[in-house]
């Protein structure tokens, strides 16, 4: 090439890329007169984060038809029970992070992790270490633990909703009956304590079966998630926690689908041997104790 | 404050900024082990892209649930003859751009603009100077030009697929009853020509009674495009080309909700009084001319 190619080449990619520029500040123009100003500049950030990548990868047609359509599949297949971009935003990485930017900026309370797409409204109530295994296959388990604030303060009365997968990795919504299984709330007594029996809870696969099934696939990425209970606790005056336990050394925890895992939220499930147990007859059988003491943050004024 | 304070404040900023690009980088991980090398790239770039804008507005839990939900809708909303998704992309200017990232180097062709919603496969042939319109209500149109490479030599035999709303803004497919009105598609002759008969199109607004309307009306945009026929042109050997023509001095030229307006496909839809006319009976009434003599791009080899 000669320099007046090079500097020819050079004026065309410049033209090329002051025309592409030219269509993002033009749609970003569009939503300047907006409802409101966070609607904005939500919309404006998007559309130039949007944009931005769609020329760093220099974004094919193919490739555009290809999002549509994975799109487009992501919305056929979600339902009641089935929420494709819930599950889309959590293997990107898109929860963990919006949950890691609404984090309470004092670090002496629990930590929160991603909700996932099985919590179920109206789940039972169990009452202080009763069980909410409900017939679920799985090893018998016992969980306690004291909710406080962060002055150590007991939380009486705090709503403490659990559920979690079986022995074969599903959820209760993921048969095709209507049974409620492992899943339940209890209150915190007036010391902030709160206990319960269920079970061991699984590693499972993410729904792969799915939009979001293919994607992991290409990327040649496990759905597998380390074993866990998730824990939704509220109570008057605090931040509402969305948190999990995870099984100590199970597997997976180094790999999870979905981004979730938090040293903090690793507890030991620790063996116990046939005999008496709290709350509840002399156990026959080997049975599992966790104990996971909960600090909440006091909601913002 | 005091310095001790403003320094303490720096570094957990610093520290809580480390976190979350810390949830990045594992994400982008993750896809580095992708089938392709190319879908590795487009998902790292997607991410850092998608968790930037996270971060940059930091996005409230309130607004990652509305996200979600917007998302299921526009799924929802979906059927054989609605791509929310495709409006969706068309008002966040991703369509255009992408079109312009992928359009030929050389500036001497034709022009593209988006493809929309409303093309549908299979339209009826039209012979050569035919009408497309098909009892669609509108002013009469004749349109017609040339079609011919870079060189000015005529392609013949090239498939002109061509689409368009009639008077009340709507396209076939709009309507209730199962009819093929205002679209076609002829072949041009052995000098390049091509022309048809059809009606003179209307503005209109884009489907706005489902997610994306709710998306204009949040920012106050207008969800109305100027009058435009689309066309897609395709032949061996070259790159189909997908525009419109635009009626020059009509409204919402300068405001298209989908950004697709480009100065070179503005055309002069000329007035024609009643009386003698090209491949049809001595019209009663007044009557449009438009031409449009277009530039196909050869296809890489």
């Amino acid at each position: 090439m000669t320099t007046d190619d090079i500097t020819r080449e050079a004026a065309a990619a410049d033209e090329r890329a002051a025309l592409e520029q030219a269509v993002t500040e033009k749609v970003i123009a569009s939503f300047a007169d907006s409802t409101t100003d966070r609607f904005g500049r939500l919309m404006a950030s998007l559309v130039r984060h949007l944009h931005a990548f769609a020329r760093d990868v220099r974004l094919t047609e193919a490739e555009w038809e290809a999002a549509i359509r994975f799109l487009t599949d992501t919305g056929a297949i979600c339902a009641d029970k089935r929420q494709e971009f819930i599950l889309l935003s959590d293997v990107l990485g898109l929860s963990m992070l919006t949950i890691g930017i609404n984090s309470p900026p004092d670090r002496a309370v629990t930590e929160s992790t991603v909700f996932g797409p099985f919590f179920v409204d109206g789940s039972p109530h169990i009452s202080l270490g009763g069980t909410m295994s409900a017939g679920a296959a799985g090893r018998p388990c016992f969980v306690g633990g004291r909710i406080t604030d962060e002055e150590g303060v007991p939380v009486a009365g705090a709503r403490v909703e659990v559920w979690e997968a079986d022995d074969d990795g599903l959820y209760d919504v993921q048969y095709e009956d209507d049974v409620t299984q492992a899943r339940g709330h209890l209150f915190s007594d007036e010391k902030g304590g709160y206990r319960f029996w269920s079970i061991v809870p699984s590693p499972y696969p993410i729904p792969d079966d799915g939009p979001v099934g293919r994607l992991l696939r290409a990327a040649n990425r496990s759905p597998m998630r380390p074993a866990h209970i998730h824990f939704m606790v509220s109570a008057p005056g605090f931040r509402t926690l969305i948190t999990h336990i995870f099984v100590a050394g199970g597997p997976h925890l180094e790999s999870d689908a979905v981004f979730a895992v938090k040293p903090g939220l690793i507890v030991e499930f620790a063996q116990q041997p046939p005999g008496r147990a709290p709350d509840t007859d002399v156990m026959a059988t080997t049975w599992y104790r966790a104990e996971f003491d909960i600090t909440l943050a006091r909601a913002e004024a």
